[in-house]
């Protein structure tokens, strides 16, 4: 593992988001990792960024890949739980899908650090993260469904073809914050509309986002 | 700079891509970028796996950055050039933006390794990159210039927001391939085409394709 070199940004210690020391490991560490990048962070720097001492650290997690694996559970963890509630609810699958990604897309959007540029570590295609894999497979999983139901609603006009895309355009947040932008609400509306375009579903989606609108507050959260 | 590790995967000595020293460094580094992590790899690995000498890669490249930096120059050069050269074609905006993107498409997927992942890397942020990154904003801004022209061109029917979109989504290949995917024919093609119904272009495209066809096989390669 590297040490951090001298040229390294100045962290801030005992200022981190969340209220217990797990949570401020995983800030520091998601910081240290979207920054100055994975392979180049060891759990020494985050543990020293945190302010506490490496044995603390290990006292919660074993290893660097388990801070990763957590950190990448939190990226698709609340999506995933949607995805489960909004399979078995009546509503056509347009107005599900519009509703799971705009929920993703601000999710992706509001999380401190843009920890979806982890997804393209090599380190991700080893063993160690299968179960991560599977579950990111399952969300992923759970927009083609949506999307191949809402292409079959729509009859000859839809898009069979463009099933997998969804998933994918949601996604784009993370290249795009990673590109250094913002997503402002404008762009993040933009991707969520085409979500549907792409599979054919015409013109106005006002209907479509004030359905979403409602099943979303009949869900809760 | 970390030396691999013993769990490395097996590098075949001479039998790289390209006929130059030059060609068989850049495919040894972009092997061991994108399975091992650009922080994991040392030239020192990359001088092995070609079979030369550290000194000799040296000769060829200053540092680890200098190959990199020559990698990713690969991964834009030729979409960059064609969309300079279609700038000045006379054929309908979605004509060209259709021919860029299946063009750009193709050749991301054409690659032996999967380098856009690297854009991934915060490595890219430095200002050693910024030539680069300047590159890339020229790339991105023609594909957001002919979005926008071909919004323009269909009146009330466009979408103006998602002048953004296509490029995005050109480059969500690169995320299916970091996922281990092969990105089959149909889906490129259901790309390519999303590229222009998230801006409310209708319907069959079969018409915009053939003009492409036209269009690149005036331009010639």
């Amino acid at each position: 593992m590297t040490q951090l070199g001298p040229g390294r940004p100045r962290l801030e210690p005992r200022r981190r988001q969340g209220h217990t020391p797990r949570a401020e490991i995983l800030d520091a560490a998601a910081e240290l990792f979207t920054t100055n990048g994975y392979g180049n962070t060891s759990t020494r720097a985050i543990a020293e960024a945190v302010g506490i001492r490496q044995a603390s650290l290990y006292h919660h997690f074993g290893a660097k890949d388990d801070i990763l694996d957590a950190l990448l559970g939190e990226t698709i963890a609340a999506a995933g739980e949607l995805a489960g509630r909004l399979s078995g609810s009546p509503e056509p699958a347009a107005v599900r899908l519009y509703a799971l990604a705009r929920f993703d897309i601000e999710q992706l959007c509001a999380a401190r650090w843009n920890i979806g540029a982890l997804y393209f570590l090599p380190e991700l295609r080893g063993e160690r993260f299968a179960q991560f894999r599977a579950r990111r497979d399952r969300l992923r999983e759970s927009y083609e469904t949506l999307a191949a139901d809402a292409v079959a609603d729509i009859g000859a006009a839809g898009v069979a073809d463009a099933a997998a895309i969804p998933f994918r355009l949601v996604e784009t947040v993370i290249n795009i914050r990673s590109d250094g932008g913002a997503v402002p609400a404008g762009a993040r509306r933009a991707i969520t509309e085409a979500v549907l375009r792409v599979l054919g579903i015409p013109g106005e989606l006002t209907a479509v986002e004030k359905a979403a609108d409602v099943l979303m507050a009949g869900i809760g959260d």
